[in-house]
């Protein structure tokens, strides 16, 4: 038979400036680009594997996971094929099917797909109801109170620690108190935190924590980590009777290959990032400013923002595509001419985007980019 | 914090005759290595996606998937994180925790893990009980009958495609007739199969196929696939009710970089060595013979080979070792010496190894190698 092209080049990404908010945090680092060439082949990492993936010392897998687990906190952690499968790994162990959980109003569509997955039934708590689009502690509080006033026992609740709307930054060490104060099993993800900002799993007294390699962590996907508190380990990581290295909830070995090789090569990086946090706020913020300066573009979501995606209503946008030639084409042409990607063909009514790891210039570039197009057809 | 060295390197696996069966037929190709460089980021392959993996067109997974289907013969096709996560995806659907499934006595580990997982109990099919180990239709269909009158209702059957002891190939084409006649729905593990031999799901009648991309089809790991026969799709690739474009059981997406980059990167390459499959069998015959030759060194397993993945009893090798200085570690450190490797530090009482897509003259020289070191010793 014949192939077909499948068209895999990418240097329209790789060599322009990339707002896509899903994609800035998970670009390798040089280190991992490196181990993407050692590890590139199938099975790579299971050289001296002695049965269980997280015992291998060559690449040192185990002493990895050991600095990653003191990085954010934890007792224990595991990788997994990325957030969405460590949150299912933790609801499908932790609950029946025909169980409730409590999950805010801003999760991730994966989160509602894991736990409809495990057959388990949601109840949201809803967020401020204004432009801000605000997750609450107080309004997770009452949720949960009722949920299980209504419903009995709940197992689980689930926070999404930043969301992928708006990047609204919720309190999770609060959340940890709470989950705890009401005897409920906590679980967060942090899909777009860990990797970025500092995580406390035990600190923040949280039961579980998930975070994503590919979306936050500079390495290929797709990979996930699973942070899981002591005495949950047993019965998470319970073993095979049958094969008595393997655990069965991972089914023996998860990441294997180029998504952790390159996790690994980029962790001592991706340490030294997140001490720098808050110089990354305050960047993302100056870029706020500088983009609302323009009338007609407006921040959505908590302000001022407290992370790196930050999502825009942009009417004078929108406006000027009614009358273009292009129709709404012309803000990705426009865009594109001046190397910005990231926002999709066609879309003027809002964007969410991401200027992660770019240097003052280039956030002032894109800022300025935006107001030259605005200016040249208003 | 400091973060440890991983010890990121692979340069001896790399640049030697790697023996390990697990690792010979994943080993990329030239193309696969520029989609590595092209699609090394996180989130890359979805720059242009409208909400669903299998329906991205640039890359064109879209026409990937359609070419990886009429390849394997399958009516659909989804990528998954590796056969085992494929394998759980099917029983966790089909059945129901507390149900039986029969499985053959050769399985892999991880086809026990993910019944376990779903909490499925299992009947085995016993192999011969010789030094042959074989899996016959014969028992197949007298062990599955027996399990509908014991139990009643049996909701799958699994079988080994090629086992990874002895390499043995079983008549998937029978197995697909004998679950077709009982009304049994049909598991095929084709990991060691997928990519190096023909595969065809439909010809013989089989509801589902997982195969390995970086154990049998030259990518980078994790990725599996799972063919689904028609009838089956509706139900295995449910929609979310509450994201309409998202399949639940596969959270939505699954591989999500690299390791689908890979794959479709390599699928032209792995089509052309599958049509030369019988050729590759006839130079690990050749090489089964010319080992054998050596008085002390015997194949287990069915003979002549019909797959590449061989396991051997070694009493010779034991031998030296109990008088040599360097104990067992002879045969590694003389093998090493020679250029070869993908032996277990340590190991000579027997060993299972691959030559898969060696040239005539490598195996020989392998082959040879063996013979000088007994020589030596002897």
């Amino acid at each position: 038979m014949e192939c077909s092209d499948y068209n895999l080049t990418r240097h329209v990404e790789r060599e322009n400036l990339n707002l896509n908010p899903l994609q800035r945090a998970g670009m390798l680092t040089p280190e991992a680009r490196r181990a993407l060439y050692e590890f590139g082949d199938g099975y790579s990492v299971c050289d001296y594997c002695e049965g269980r993936l997280d015992q291998v010392n060559k690449p040192s897998i185990n002493g990895f996971l050991d600095d990653l687990a003191k990085f954010i906190d934890a007792d224990i952690v595991r990788t997994t094929h990325g957030a969405r499968e460590s949150k299912y790994i933790v609801i499908n162990k932790i609950c029946e099917p025909g169980d409730t959980i409590v999950v805010d109003g801003n999760a991730h569509y994966t989160s509602h797909l894991a736990a409809e997955r495990a057959r388990v039934n949601i109840i949201e708590v809803p967020d401020s109801g204004d432009s801000k689009h605000e997750i609450t502690m107080d309004k997770y509080r009452e949720t949960l109170e009722n949920a299980i006033d209504d419903v009995g026992e709940i197992k689980l609740a689930l926070l999404t620690h930043v969301d992928g709307d708006y990047g609204n930054v919720t309190d999770a060490k609060k959340f940890g108190k709470i989950c705890k104060d009401l005897g409920v099993v906590s679980l967060l993800n942090s899909a777009y935190g860990m990797g970025r900002m500092p995580i406390k799993t035990n600190k923040w007294d949280l039961d579980f924590v998930v975070g994503s390699g590919h979306k936050s962590m500079a390495a290929s996907g797709p990979i996930g980590v699973l942070a899981i508190k002591d005495e949950h380990a047993e019965d998470m990581l319970k073993r095979s009777p049958r094969h008595e290295k393997k655990e069965v909830e991972l089914l023996g070995c998860t990441s294997r290959g180029t998504p952790i090789a390159t996790l690994m090569a980029s962790l001592p990086k991706v340490v030294e990032r997140v001490n720098k946090w808050d110089e990354e706020v305050k960047l993302s913020r100056d870029f706020v400013d500088k983009l609302t300066e323009i009338d007609g573009i407006e921040q959505v979501g908590v302000r001022p923002t407290n992370h790196d995606l930050v999502r825009f209503d942009t009417p004078v946008l929108h406006e000027i595509g009614k009358n273009h030639s292009r129709k709404g084409f012309y803000l990705y042409e426009e865009l594109k001419n001046r190397n910005i990607v990231g926002i999709k063909r066609g879309q003027t009514e809002w964007f969410k985007c991401s200027t992660y790891g770019m240097s003052k210039n280039q956030r002032d570039y894109i800022a300025d980019s935006f107001k030259e197009i605005v200016e040249k057809y208003k």
